[in-house]
């Protein structure tokens, strides 16, 4: 099927493979006469390269993007935006362990139960460098929402079992975080605790805490496509991530009405606003103005160097050992992934709520 | 906008007001042939009916469902199918307060500001009563997953601070306890906790945890169609959920790789199986064979029964008595939902899976 | 799979049988604000009813439609509207003949094929009684046109050899002739000519002609999505149409560039426009401002009393004589079927439209 | 918005404009196993290319494809695949006039009222060059066809006034002829014809038929998916189709029912089938098993080498004078271009048929 397209009015599609010839999307449905360039897109891809710390792989890539159509002496044209990122890089690698055997915790096994076979080299398609696509794709909904004076910003929350405080933690700190973690005291224990864990031939977790601020009031579909269930979906189709949750989220499952509900009120100056925002600037589906809060759960990165147990594809039992350069954290580098995949859904449910009172419409169409 | 349609091949358009004329929702993508008449769907929406406990709200409605279309002579046609339950007992009450102010934790402000007024009586769209049509197809969905010897089971995880003990708990027992709970002792605790709230004109959430059984290896799309993200998306479109996980979910973040790799293992009996499951079932966005786990963090019932601050439509700011009927807990009436949204994100994603190797597609048309 | 939902932003969901319960339609997207009663949907839905006219099938009913949803103090909230005609006046005639034969002209044999099986009382989901749910919903679009300042306004251009003369007809006419043909001369000819082939138990065919007028320039997406590409599925979509054409169509095959360009003119009085119009009103799948031409190819009613040879489900070579009630023509009642497939696909075309440019996008939100 | 992504199971998203980088398509939903290398798609583009008689543009290029990804060892992986024509040969010309006149028959007007600007070189996205991915997909889509023993096979069946004779016509001699019809007489008229045209500076336009062979019956969506509709729109959308019909067409509008019912009849060596095929292989929507027959209208290509009057962006009247290289007629090379939105469509509608039975869908998953 069909599970490479994503978004009904701004949509994109997906392609390529760790080891084939490169990473691309394809943008159908960029409003024409936004500014876009290559440095534009290619300030968001540089967040997601591996190698810029000793906590992410050494794999040394420029992923350097190309714009192939869609802009014309500097804007876009309202057609589709072909971005793609040759690989360079790749190993030739010994792939005889890995093309017969199933790595526990990566898509091996489920792979080839679906499709019969697969691209083993690199993970194929389940790669990380798979989110290459959606973080170019997010450049040009980050430089959209721009215009709209909308701002998406993601960080590293926690890592392991070190949270950050948010007492100390100041967002403008976040680039200065080998790991994107705003609390500097926070990001210098789970440095520690990452190095521990490296030693040991093991591999860590975390999670990532998005803040949409500027939002309008209004935006999101009241049924299945509710502005926190579109973000749902976006975010978990992030490989690795295993949760979600908007607001309070789990925490909001464990306390009463009295405590969660988010009193209104009104002052001349703030207009009308809450009081409190446990509900994550979402309520019944659609954004109520305030900041848009979520966060995601990322699972410790499958691929360790120590011998594992697993089967191969002659059935049998083997112990596999995993080779090559693999990032014992994915977290930090995720941080980018999730702003792209939430800066392509607002920007999506932005446009579809464009149809919703007929006024507007008609104000629209008799400029 | 649509967002009122969900689904790919397998697909559902709901509709329907709480004090309007009815609820229903037509089915697209049925296949023909499958058993089903009223009683089918009955027995799925009887779950999910109000007065059924002290714990759930006392309006009386029986939610009778007719088979509008689709159904001849006892089996699906393969044509849409058109599900009803005409609205009775709608009280006239006077909605002259909920008319004008915005009800914390409700979606009354954010409908205001997406459509400039909305169906003040009952909550309208985003009305509990809403969540009719995803049970009615959910029970058509759970019929042809039956077909398929896939079975789906949610129950009462927790509510509030109590959870149940999976030692004790049974899941043959959840109908035995009025909140759903698999673990009686673990219910018996949460029903006073839940009546101290009550007495306390307070209101309380809860998780719920669904169990998908007899699941094959090799569904889902690797990409945006994850089914995890699939499933994410069904779930947080449910009103009042915050927050969704799959298998060790948020736990998984706070261990390491060693902990959270589940091994594979092959032995003639069994066949290939893994010998834990932190993943709950899904590897890559794919179904690995392995029972599919997965939680919902359900808020607390924002309608209490305690003076709250909020704004009305003119921008005043004034105290809201809610009166009426509802509930102090939704965990339990939302349980079958849940599955409601489990089966027909399921029955999608098998559908769309069997195009997945043209070895298959070529047997299916040679037969 | 799921056929009979169509459109993205303004999306209808159909379902029902001939003789079931009833036909209905879920519209899912029609902006909120918009003034709507049932007056509105049942003065379209009389112009497809039955019985008419001698030239229609005798079957008298009263296809009085209900709003279940979506509606509020007599305007639009923005959610779904759920309309429904329930089914009055079914014979339970002998089916006996046609639940086993194979009619010549109809689905029967490609339900039985597709399906396994068929609903085949009044031919089912095949039946004409389908397009009621297109009509009611084409009400809708129009009136959202309407909003707009675009009038659709389709008629019979030709039945049989019979064609109307340009010179002759006025639109205004439409409604004075049985057939719907505005050229009243002709309109007598061809009710001879209908009149002697109903004499010889024969059936008729014609073209229906569609002008909309009032369409801004600039509404359509250029490639697939193409306005008149989106027009040619929705009228093909309507039982028994097997030719679609815009503009001047088949025609514009035969002529040399130099015949079929239009030239543009510009004068401070009619601002840009046009001189001729071979082009239908859509450029490069883009509406150019000028009215929009369709013409649809209506093939003769496959019911006859005569007496046709056909195959039975046990492969015997039979000869059936169809009874019952069956439209010696289906050309005057589609009239209004077309009309409002395309309203519908236009004020899906507008919508989607309103998002080509950046500047319009941020305009819109900053208001 | 997003038109240029076509398909639900199997999907194409086309990008790329004239004198831009390239033309590429991103095939999401190829099912894995299929083999496939560059030489098939390359065979397909080749039919496509301008440059090889003297009645297509003088442009030469190679339009050489090369695939990105989805494709491993020889075989299809089942995920997307990107295939790329980078742009050669694009003259640097002087686009004064272009950029500010609209040409007639042209997109240019209409593009600039959609996206208040347009990419003016050589049509940007509304080009001819757009077709270069529908057709590198169409030949994925036709590889999948012939899997399942199903051919597409298109040919000029008319040039201006000229028709080929059903009775002159072999299939077989269609790439014999340089305007690709398969009667030979009619084509050296047709090519005389053509020359006059030219001589005179003028432009030619025609009509393509397309025949499909070995469709199963029982292939199709009874309502707004219907085949016959999903072709309208796959054919109306290549640029210069002004009009599309199924079988008799625009003919069985002036026919009785006795004259254009197809009879079935039944025979042991050939089993079930229809005496006639006025019907061109579909019935209600649905394939008959008998062969699919359509075709198309294509109007003169509109770049005539004569002086036309029009306006330019100041809204002045002057005088345009269209330089460069244009074909004097498309039809020939269109010819490749419907047979691959045909193979396209029929791929995506063979693709839901899967799920149309309860009991095949059993079958499936049980094996």
């Amino acid at each position: 099927m069909s599970g490479s397209v994503y978004g009904t009015m701004f949509k994109i599609a997906t392609w390529g493979e760790s080891h084939g010839a490169g990473i691309g999307v394809v943008i159908d449905g960029c409003p024409a006469g936004l500014l876009l360039d290559e440095q534009v897109v290619q300030d968001f891809l540089n967040r997601r390269k591996p190698g810029q710390t000793m906590y992410s792989s050494p794999r040394k890539e420029d992923d350097k993007v190309s714009i192939l159509s869609g802009v014309f002496e500097g804007r876009t044209t309202g057609t589709p935006i072909s971005l793609v990122v040759f690989n360079e890089n790749q190993r030739s690698g010994d792939y005889t362990q890995i093309a017969s055997c199933y790595r526990p915790g990566h898509a091996d096994y489920t792979f080839d139960q679906k499709y019969g076979f697969r691209d083993y080299r690199g993970g194929g398609r389940s790669s990380a460098r798979e989110t290459i696509g959606r973080v170019a794709a997010g450049a040009v909904a980050s430089a959209i929402l721009r215009e709209l004076g909308i701002k998406v910003h993601a960080y590293t929350k926690s890592i392991g079992p070190i949270t950050i405080d948010s007492q100390n933690a100041d967002i403008a700190n976040t680039s200065l975080s080998p790991l994107s973690m705003p609390d500097l005291e926070a990001s210098k224990k789970a440095e520690e605790y990452l190095f521990d864990q490296m030693k040991d031939h093991n591999s860590v977790g975390g999670v990532i805490e998005c803040i949409v601020t500027g939002m309008p009031a209004g935006i999101g579909e009241p049924v299945f496509d509710k502005l926190d269930a579109s973000l749902a979906k976006a975010i978990m189709s992030i490989g690795a991530i295993k949760g979600i949750e908007i607001g309070d989220g789990f925490h909001a499952a464990t306390v009463t009405g009295a405590d969660n509900n988010d009193p209104f009120i009104y002052d001349t100056d703030l207009g009308l606003r809450k009081t409190s925002n446990h509900a994550g600037g979402i309520l019944g589906g659609i954004s109520d103005g305030a900041d848009i809060i979520l966060r995601a759960a990322v699972k410790p990165t499958p691929s360790i160097f120590r011998p594992q147990n697993t089967v191969n594809k002659d059935n049998e039992n083997v112990e596999i050992r995993i080779q090559g350069r693999h990032d014992p954290i994915v977290v930090p580098r995720a941080v980018v992934v999730v702003e792209s995949m939430v800066a392509i859904t607002l920007v999506d449910q932005l446009f579809m709520g464009m149809t919703s009172q007929i006024g507007r419409i008609r104000d629209f169409y008799s400029r």
